[in-house]
């Protein structure tokens, strides 16, 4: 029996509504923190973490494995539980802990439902701003409620493009995004998640990124699809559980084959 | 007669006044027209300008030429009028204009009053986020009215350092501003001058910049110096209307000079 890879609208009602009551809850352990004095520690990749990204994750841990046993679990903190199971939730508490450590408002929290290990719904929250897109793959996405869809732009000397960082990139990534972003019409730096969110409303056409993990852009591929834009590994495949962290989102499906076409070795 | 670099209790009072009053209104023409269909031209420095841009730098100016006839004015978009005035307004209606027109929230708009030629009072407004940073040179940065200051960090190594754009340096500046920013702790990209604000407050610890304009740092100094930090350019030296477009702002004066020596040739 094949697992179907969609939910009916009885399931996106219920799993709506339950991963944006636990982004609620992240919210309330994570904003009254913001700003605050929090210790720092640098994990085995030297990435930092904080008391506050694991303390949300271990509460939206909780609250998944109450809620639903038999799910599977993947979360940046506290690593993958029961990953083969037909509904896998994948958590990011503190997207851009970079930024929440030095009081910059654009660090986000992410919520993905997998379902036989394709990404069916995802949340995008960012606290301080109060701004939070929910995406249903094949229905649609929602900015605080209203329906919102990525623009119409196709061209690459057209896009407005973004990405976090140029250290993200190796140097062989770095020739191949520089050639394809010089291209664009303009291109920015900055922003981790919060990029998504913004192609997802039509405010920017493109992000390209490399060096992300899974609870990353599990999240984000739902918000950015049901908008209308397509979101792929940089070889123009389909993003699960398995892919590399290098991610090409686009507006249309007419700019993403531009983009792939120019990342291209 | 030597003319005062400094304001008195009263000037200080009525001023500030005056210039956070006209940044309430040039909030008022802008925050209803972000994330809006908007025009955007190109200027002859290739920057992009929009209505937005023009329509508030006319009213700021209206404000300031009917409020203070014998002040001089320098503003982005419409130029220089009596800049060898005892007191001269420098005013950058949108900040980030390229940040304005992909929806994303960190632009402000920047006032500043000189005297003698000196920036005595900044005024460092982001409408989205509803932050305002005021700063008077020789007393104090406020942020919504309540005093901030910078950190305590000293050390390059120690430090967290944002800049805008890796577009903004020339290649000999990038070479300089690389080999510095990888001695520091973090390196950050985004920002425009949100990341002064950031600094002021003591969340991050340094911005280094270049290809700046005169009213892009005047209003930025005093909110950064006031607070307890130091700006300058590049060589150490004090901004002032004739200064280059290449700006460091640093916590403190030794993490300042640690900065200096190694932008050095």
């Amino acid at each position: 029996m094949s697992v179907p890879v969609s939910l009916s609208a009885a399931e996106r009602t219920e799993f709506e509504a339950f991963a944006t009551g636990i982004a609620n809850n992240a919210r309330a352990l994570s904003l009254p923190r913001f700003r605050r004095p929090v210790d720092v520690m640098v994990k085995r990749d030297m990435s930092p973490v904080t008391a506050v990204d694991r303390g949300v994750e271990s509460m939206l841990r909780e609250r998944i494995e109450m809620a639903w046993p038999a799910h599977g679990l993947l979360g940046e903190e506290y690593g993958a539980t029961r990953v083969d199971a037909e509904f896998v939730w994948s958590i990011d508490p503190i997207d851009g802990t970079r930024s929440f450590i030095s009081g910059w408002p654009l660090w986000g929290t992410l919520i993905a439902l997998l379902r036989g290990g394709k990404p069916v719904l995802g949340v995008l929250d960012m606290p301080v701003l109060d701004e939070r897109w929910v995406g249903h793959v094949g229905v649609g996405t929602t900015m605080n409620g209203v329906r919102c869809h990525t623009s119409a732009c196709q061209a690459l000397a057209e896009a407005t493009l973004y990405t976090t960082t140029p250290d993200m990139f190796t140097p062989d990534e770095w020739a191949r995004f520089d050639r394809t972003s010089q291209a664009a019409h303009a291109r920015r730096f900055g922003g981790d998640c919060y990029s998504y969110g913004m192609l997802a409303s039509g405010h920017i056409d493109a992000v390209i990124e490399s060096n992300l993990m899974p609870y990353d852009y599990l999240a984000i591929a739902p918000v950015v699809e049901a908008a209308g834009g397509v979101m792929t590994d940089w070889e123009g495949q389909a993003l699960g559980l398995q892919s590399g962290g290098r991610v090409v989102a686009a507006a249309t499906p007419e700019l993403h084959a531009a983009i792939i076409a120019s990342l291209k070795d």
